[in-house]
């Protein structure tokens, strides 16, 4: 337990705020959307006015050789443990302000606060920027680095894609080679919370504070990639064509009638779907689906798999085209430390809110995290669910809110030695 | 008629052959199909060597303001009109070697065995090559520009492709202010032939040598760009969120169906389908689809039309999500001259050939020149009725047969004053 006296120590509203009207300035796209992808200049833009705010707080900067930049206040005992408070700065294109960047701010004035309330705790605090998170080039890089979960063939992979990324790494001043070098010792970090939006509407519907955050569903990723044969589109028989397009339609709408029919706990998202030269007169011989899904059962994750491969087979043969299904990435499940969801609970109780334990369904960095080290989350609620989207809003109040139950977690985590 | 004389003249197989392999070898891909996309420096490289071949026969080299390119040869008498004998030298990405240049090289070949025989025509003749038939950036431009059907705004418009259109056009030497020029007068012009492959399985199927175009079928094309809203992939409602795609690919499917069900003697093609900035974690906010129909009745097309849109209305309310139309071409069906339909026939028995008469599904310069002067085509099989595609083929025996028949019709019209 914290001091008796920091139980109505309390975050500065204006200054967080300041803040992040500064960051969400960065990146700003003509629709007012955010489009700061990890390692792009805007990226890099905001990495930069981070490692500034940490200078002018007083605290030390940080960056590791995955590139994930911290501000540290450090304890007196240099043997003592780091406790990590992160996010991400990065965002996906045309993304709304507060996914990630919300978990910066907070963190960066959390530890302002506490510095400038002349709190001495038993644990170094540390602020963390984690390096695309969103996976322009890597979903989780810069926890998958820190953790030592990167696969070390993988970032010689010849793969142009990984070319591009090494090419991106090396343009933001990290060293591709040395990478593997984050890895960090379990036995120097004391955990990881991170305080996030919740990205749906169960809070804000049920008029609840704060979300504890129990555990992250397991996901699953695909491409389907549907081969037919190009013909001319006027002349080759309706009846005869093989049209690759045709077959990726058919498994995107059953694909989704099948999961909202028998798995009514998940969730199914294609995503993308891109055609290489296509033309408007030419009947399509390429489609390229990309997909995930998330269930909080790792059993019926994997039913999900053997469900949708099949269908894809099935849509295929009925358009009379072939389909090759490439898994992409499969992400287990999570869960969270129950002492950090302990601490954020006490912490709901001393700032005076209302919250509620809740699974989440978006990948967070603590999914990464809790393998590594225990870990923890707590959303606050945004509106209408709305998110990856310019609209993406949260109200002050809540953020205000979910702040000091940051602060008060943090105090509880890494007062005691 | 032509001189009983000429009835034995038949075209040197050998240069031909030449000639094909050469115009092949421009343009040629790693997976052994063929780029000549207008304008680009691969169709650029394919006029230069036809205007060196044209030189190489002896013909006087022309080129208007639109860029199509001919090879001319002249009657004695300055006051005749002109046979124009042609096809285009563009491709569609990843094409075949025969749609188009087969007409481009079959006409040069014509015009080298006539002029060889030193007969006197009562007309001059003319090879042209018009520019970009397959519509990398207009379709049917070059034929579009000489028969004065351009309108004259376009070419202003300040829509950003036909800005990148202008500057392609003046990369390749063509000044966008002066294409308007390029238009002939009708009264200059005697009539419009062209060879070209069938593209579909009609001819290879009855086994016969030769089509004769009757007409070809009217064309609809339309972009339906669906909106939905951009949301989490994992914590977006599965029945609340409102995904683009999902509207799209109900759109795709549901289409086919309508047209296969109720329009079977009709086509239709999705071509293509994009989704600017989408990623696998965001619910797509956005999709577009390009598709084309056609049909021999005017009437069906506009049916067609109409059931089209209602379709996507229906789609996207289903999907949650709006759509919106846009047209993007009409081309009316067109009707072949009579004289150059009775020409064609006529040629097929000087040569020995068999023949049926056929309306054509695909578009061609033919449909555009029809409204401007007497026009007309002939068909050589196409093997498994494959076109677009690397893999389009038509045996070398019918292309030569093919090539007979468009002598002997052309001197069959030109041979009279």
């Amino acid at each position: 337990m914290p001091h008796p006296s920091t139980a109505y120590l309390r975050i500065n509203s204006d200054r967080l705020c300041d803040d992040f009207e500064q960051v969400s300035a960065i990146g700003l796209t003509a629709d007012r959307g955010i489009c700061r992808t990890a390692l792009s200049l805007e990226d890099l833009e905001a990495r930069a006015w981070f490692a500034n705010r940490i200078e002018e707080a007083g605290f030390l900067v940080h960056d590791d050789d995955a590139g994930n930049l911290s501000g540290v206040l450090r304890a007196a005992n240099p043997q003592a443990r780091t406790l990590l408070i992160g996010s991400h700065l990065d965002t996906v294109p045309n993304a709304g302000r507060y996914d990630g960047a919300l978990g910066i701010v907070t963190a960066l004035e959390c530890m302002r606060t506490i510095h400038e309330a002349g709190i001495r705790l038993a644990h170094h605090l540390e602020v963390i920027d984690f390096t695309d998170d969103e996976g322009t080039w890597m979903p989780m890089f810069g926890s998958m680095s820190l953790s030592g979960r990167l696969d070390p063939a993988f970032m010689k992979s010849a793969d142009g894609q990984v070319g591009l990324f090494r090419a991106a790494l090396a343009q933001a001043g990290i060293r591709p080679e040395d990478v593997l070098r984050a890895r960090r010792d379990p036995a120097t970090v004391l955990g990881y919370i991170e305080l996030h939006i919740e990205q749906g509407w169960r809070l804000e519907r049920a008029q609840i504070d704060v979300g504890v955050v129990t555990g992250i569903v397991a996901r699953m990723s695909y491409s389907a990639t549907f081969h037919g044969q190009a013909s001319h589109a006027g002349t080759a028989s309706m009846r005869e064509r093989r049209d690759a397009l045709q077959g990726a339609a058919r498994f995107i709408v059953r694909a989704h009638d099948l999961v909202r029919e028998h798995y009514p706990e998940g969730t199914l998202n294609c995503g993308v779907l891109d055609m290489p030269s296509s033309t408007l007169t030419t009947v399509p011989d390429q489609a390229r689906v990309l997909m995930e899904w998330r269930h909080s059962s790792p059993a019926l994750l994997y039913e999900m798999e053997r469900a949708l491969l099949a269908l894809a087979q099935e849509c295929a043969a009925a358009a009379n085209v072939t389909v090759e299904m490439r898994q992409l990435a499969h992400i287990p499940a999570a869960q969270m430390s129950p002492t950090i969801i302990d601490a954020i609970e006490r912490a709901c109780k001393v700032v005076g809110v209302t919250h509620t334990r809740m699974a989440s369904y978006a990948s967070h960095n603590s999914q990464v995290m809790s393998a590594f080290t225990p870990s923890g989350m707590l959303f606050i609620p945004s509106l209408n669910g709305l998110s990856h989207n310019p609209d993406e809003f949260s109200r002050w109040d809540d953020v205000v809110k979910g702040a000091n139950v940051l602060l008060h977690a943090v105090l509880a985590l890494a007062a005691d030695g």
